[in-house]
C-alpha cells in the first residue's frame, strides 16, 4: 500500500485498529453533522490563484509565538495515544520534533509529562489543561509542564461536560486495563462524578496567569464575542475549534468560524485553527482566511496508527510537500505573501 | 440494542410495528417534502456557542402558560395510540406525568378522557379539539375536557380536509376493529362525510372562549399574517406547526416557520413548536428562535411501541440530558439565558 | 395496483410501453437537465398557508380565454398517442370532454382532425401549430382546425429545430408502420429535410392572424422580452414552455421562467404554462405565480397507456382532487383567491 | 455502439485504454474538486433563450487571432497522444485541419514538431510552451515552431511544478519505452531535477517577445488582476484555464473564473477558455460569457482513442452539430449575436 495521502492513513486505521478504538477517535457529537462540516466547508472555498510569481525559492517556515516551525502545521491535542501505537505519546513527541512542529501535549496522556519530554529533549510542546474541581491538580500540571519546559498553556474552554459520542455510549468505551491517564490517576480516583469543573469562567484566566509565566492559548473560541473577550483577558493565542466536533454538535466549521475571530482580533494575538485539515490546500485555505498556523488532530492518530513516531512523520512530510506546492501554484514562495485575496467563499 | 438517541426508538418502530401501523405514523402527505424539511431544516442552522461561562448549576425548568415543566418539551397531540402500545393513551399520560412534562391529548385517542385522566391524576394536560360540523360534539368534548381538569384547549387549524397520505390509501389504512375513537364514537356513526367542519373561521375562536375559561391555543399557524390573526383574537398560545408534513406538502419547515410567527408575535402570546425534533440541540435551535417550548409527535410513539409508558419515558429523559447538555455546551445555564444571538442561519 | 398519485402511472407506462416509446416519451434534450429541472423548481417553492379560512364550498373552476373548464389544469400538445393507446387522440380527445378541459391538439396527431373532432363533440379544443416550409399546408391545417370547432391556435415557438435526444437517436426513432402522421402526410412527403420552417419570425403571427379569427397563443416563451414582444405582436395568451426539456438542454424550467413572464405581461393577455406538473400542489405554485392554467404533457401519456381515455380521466381526476385539497389547506375556496402571498421561494 | 454524445466516447476510452492511460488522462489534482467543478459549473448558468428569430441561415464560423475557424472549438493542448492511438499527435494535427479548426500542440508530443507539421501541411496550429531552466532549449523550440508555420505561442503559466496526482503517483506513472517526448528528449536528460523553471515572472514575456513574431497567448489566467498583468505585458490573448483541474486542486471552475477575466480585460485581448465542455450548449454558454472560443482537452483524447483522427473528428463533428443546434435554439443565427443576455447564474 503506497501512502499518498491523508485519506490512505485514514483508510489503514480504520482497518487495522480495534473498532472501539476507532470509533473513539472518529467520534462525534450527536449526528456528527459539526465533524463533517469541518472537512466540507473547505469545499466551498475556492483559489483565486496569481501565475508567473518567482515561486523557484520556497520558504514555508513559520514562528508560533516568536518560536520557528518548518511549516505552519502542529499536532492537536488528542487523548489516550497508545491506543493507537504502543508507545503513545512518546512517539508523537519524537515525530514532532524529527519535523521541527509543534505538539500539544494532552492532558489525557497515556504517557506522564516527564516521559514524553525525555522522548525528544529540546521539542517544542504547549501543554494543554482542562481545569479541574481540584484546582491544585491543575495547579501542579501547569507548574509541571513549565519546569519540563513546555512553551505554552493551553487552556480548552468547550468542555464543562463531555459531549454525547453515540458510538462510545453505545461501545461503554473505556481505556484497556493496562493504559493509564498518567498524568491525572489522583484526580479520577478521587472523583466519582467527573473531575472537570464547569464552574470555569473568563476569570479563571487570571488564575491560570498567576500560575505560570507561559503564554495562555485559549481553544476552543467560535465567536467574535468570545475572541473578544479572550483578548481582553490577556490571552496569547486563541485556537479556533469545536474540539472536531466532538462537543456541541450543530456549531460552525472551524474555517467558516475563523473569519469572524479573525476580524474580532485585529491581530491583537495569534489565531490558529483545528478542526478538518486533510490537505495541504486545507492549510494555506485557513492562512489565507487570518490563521497563523493549524493543528491536525485526527491524521496524527492515523500516522501513529501506521506505524508510531514514522508514519507520523509520514503525515506530517505529506502535508508538508502538499503545502509547499499548494502555495507555490498559488503564487506564493512564503507564508508572509499568503493573505486574503487568494480564497472566494463560493455562491453555492 | 442501546437506546442511545432517538434514532433508535424509530429503527425499533419500524421493525416490530405493523406495516399498516408504521405507515400512518409515518406519513406525511403526497411527496413527504414538508415532513422531511421538517427535519433538513434544523441542519441549515448553526450555534454561536459561547465558552467560559459558569455551568455547574443547570436549571432547565420552564413555564407552560404559568404551569412549570422539568425541561421545555411536551407531547405533541397525534391519535390512535393503542396503535403503539395496548394501554395507549394512559400509558402517554403516565409517562408525561413521570416526567413532569405536558401531554397534548388528541380528540383521536383510543382511550377516553376519563380513562387518561385517570391514569395519570394531576398530570399536566391540555385537550386538542377539531371542531365537529356537529358542534354539540365539540362543546361537550370541551366542557368535559375542562370538567376533567385539562388545563387548556389547542384548537387544530390546519385540517379542514384531511391531508392525501399515498399509503394509507394504498393501505386502505383504518384502525383495527377492537380499537375505538372513544371520544368521538357518536359522531362518526351519524357523519358519511368528514366530521370535521371545513367552514370554521377566525370568529369560531370566540365560540370557543364563550364555552370554556380554558387558555385556547392555536396549532397549525405557519405565517406572520395568522399569527397576528390569532393573537387578535385573543388566544393565549401559538403552536407553529405543520402537522407533521402530513397536510399541504411543500410548506416550510416549522423551524423556518417559527422566525416570523415569532417576530409578528412580539411576546404578546406564547409560541411554541412541533415537527422535526429529534435531538435537544433541536429544542435548542428552537428556544434560541423564539420557541417557548416544543412538542414532540413520532418520538413520542416510538417510544411507546418501544415499552409503552417506560419507552416513552425513555425517549423524554434522552431528550432532556441532551437539551440539558446542549445548552452547558452553548453557554447556558438555564433557559432565560438563550437566546438568538445562539445561532445562524448557514449561508447554504 | 392501486394508482394513487401520478407517480403510479408514469412507473406503469414504463413498464408496459416498449421501449422507444416510453423512451421517446420521457426524451429530454441532451443530458436532460432542463427536462429534471423542470419538476425539481417546485421542490424549491414553499406555500405560505393560511389558516381558519371559510373552505366548506370549494369552487376551482376557472376559465380559458372566456371559456369555462372544470379546474386550470388542460392538456398539453404532445404527439403520437397511437404510440400510447389504440384509438390515439381520439380517447385523448373523450377524456378531455369528459372531464371539461382543454385539450391542445398536437400537429404532430396519429388521427386527424376530423377524427378527433368526431370523438368528442363539443369538447373544448386548441390546434398546436409548427408553421412549415410549405405555408401553404400551415394555412390550409388551420383553417380546418377553425371549421372543425376548435377554439384557439397555439403556435409552438421554440422548434425551428428538432432538439437532441440522445435516447430516440440512439434507438432510431420512428413510428412503426401503422401509424401516420395523418394531418401532415403529404407534407413529410415532398420534404427531405424537416417540413417545419426554422425561418419564422414574429412577423408571421401577422399572416396568422390573417387566416383565422381565432385566438392565437404562442407557446415556447422564456424571458421577459419574449413575451413583451408576444403582447405587442397581438397574441391572446402565452404558454411559457420549454418543450418538456425536449429542446434547449440548460434553459430555466418552466416554473421560474413564469415568474418573469407575468411580470412582463402585467395581465395584458393570459399566461398559461406546461412542464413538471405532477401534484394538485405544483397546479397551485403555478397558479400563486401567475398561471391562469398549466397543461400536462407527459402525465396525460401515462394516463393514456394505463387505460385510454379512462386511464387519462384517472389522471385528471386524480390532479383535480389534489388541487382542490391543496387550495383548500391553502386556505382558498376558489381561484380568484390564489395569488402571489401563498408562495415563497427556498433561500436555499 | 452509436457514438451520440462526448460521454459515449469518455465511456469507450475508460473501457479499452491500459488503466495507467486512463488515469493519466483523467487525473486531477488531490481530490479532483476543481476538475470535477469545471463540469459541475455549466449547470448553475441557464440560458435565457429568445423565440421567432429567423435562424434558417446558421453561420457558425469564428475567428482566432484573425484567422477563421470552422466553429468556435480548438483543441487545447496535451501530452503524449502516442498513448491514445499509435500515430500520436500527427492524427491530432489531421483531425484538426479536416475540421478546419486550432490545434495547441503541446511541448510535450510524441510527435517532433516535424511530423506534426508534415502530416497537416497548412493546418492551423499554435505551440505551447514550457520555459525550461535551460532557455535555449525553449528558444529552440519556440524558433522551430515559428519556421515551422505555427501561427501562435501558448506561454502555460500555471505549471511552475507538477500538481499531485495522486493516481499517477500509485501506478508510477510513465511513458511506456518506446515513446519519447521527441521535442525535449535532451533537455530531460540532463536535468534531474524537473526542466521547468520555477523562476519565471511576468517579465519572461518580454523575453518570448523578443525571440519571434508570433501573438503570444498566455493559458492559465484565472483572475482579474493576472488578466490585466497579461494585458500590461502585451499578450494577444489569454486562456482561462486551470490545465484541467491538474494544478492546484480547489482553484474555481473556468467557467466561473471565466465572468472576471472578460470584465478585466474589456475586449483588450482575446479570451479563450478550455475545461469542463462537453456538449455543443457547454460552447455556447462560455461565448455567451465573453468567450472567444473554448479548446477541449480530454475528450479530444477520448476520440483519438476511439478511432485515431477519425474518432477525433468524430467529436468535433459532434460538438459543431450540437453547438449549432444550440445557438439556433437560443435564437441566434451566428456567433455575433450571442452576448451575455443569453444566459443567467442559477440562484442555486
Amino acid at each position: 500500500m503506497t501512502m499518498v495521502c491523508l485519506s490512505d492513513f485514514e483508510a489503514y486505521a480504520k482497518k487495522y485498529l480495534p473498532k472501539m478504538a476507532w470509533d473513539f477517535f472518529a467520534a462525534g457529537a450527536d449526528d456528527c453533522s459539526t465533524r463533517d462540516e469541518n472537512i466540507l466547508a473547505y469545499k466551498r472555498i475556492h483559489f483565486r490563484p496569481r501565475m508567473l510569481r518567482d515561486v523557484s525559492m520556497m520558504d514555508i517556515r513559520t514562528k508560533l509565538l516568536g518560536t520557528e516551525i518548518s511549516f505552519p502545521v502542529g499536532i492537536a491535542p488528542t487523548g489516550f495515544h497508545q491506543l493507537a501505537w504502543p508507545d503513545g505519546e512518546k512517539s508523537t513527541a519524537r515525530a514532532a520534533k524529527a519535523m521541527n512542529t509543534c505538539y500539544i501535549v494532552s492532558t489525557y496522556s497515556t504517557c506522564t509529562l516527564e516521559e514524553i519530554s525525555a522522548a525528544a529533549p529540546g521539542g517544542l510542546r504547549w501543554f494543554q489543561l482542562y481545569i479541574h474541581r481540584n484546582r491544585a491538580v491543575s495547579q501542579q500540571l501547569v507548574q509541571q509542564a513549565e519546569a519540563l519546559g513546555f512553551q505554552g498553556l493551553v487552556l480548552t474552554a468547550d468542555l464543562p461536560y463531555t459531549g454525547k459520542r453515540r458510538d462510545d455510549v453505545r461501545n461503554g468505551f473505556r481505556l484497556p486495563p493496562h493504559m493509564k491517564l498518567k498524568n491525572i490517576e489522583d484526580a479520577f480516583e478521587v472523583c466519582k462524578i467527573s473531575p472537570l469543573d464547569p464552574s470555569v469562567t473568563w476569570n479563571d484566566i487570571y488564575w491560570l496567569r498567576s500560575l505560570t509565566h507561559l503564554p495562555i492559548i485559549i481553544k476552543g473560541i467560535l465567536t467574535k464575542e468570545d475572541a473578544e473577550l479572550a483578548v481582553r483577558h490577556g490571552v496569547q493565542g486563541i485556537i479556533v475549534s469545536n474540539h472536531g466536533g466532538r462537543q456541541l454538535d450543530g456549531g460552525p466549521a472551524t474555517i467558516d468560524a475563523l473569519v469572524e475571530v479573525v476580524e474580532a482580533v485585529q491581530d491583537r494575538v495569534e489565531v490558529y485553527l483545528d478542526g478538518g485539515i486533510r490537505k495541504g490546500s486545507d492549510v494555506l485555505k485557513a492562512l489565507s482566511l487570518g490563521a497563523k498556523c493549524v493543528f491536525i488532530g485526527r491524521p496524527a492518530l492515523w500516522g501513529l496508527t501506521y506505524k508510531g513516531e514514522e508514519g507520523l512523520q509520514d503525515v506530517l512530510r505529506i502535508l508538508q510537500d502538499e503545502f509547499r506546492l499548494s502555495i507555490a501554484l498559488a503564487g506564493c514562495a512564503n507564508v508572509s505573501e499568503i493573505g486574503r485575496h487568494l480564497v472566494q467563499f463560493s455562491k453555492l
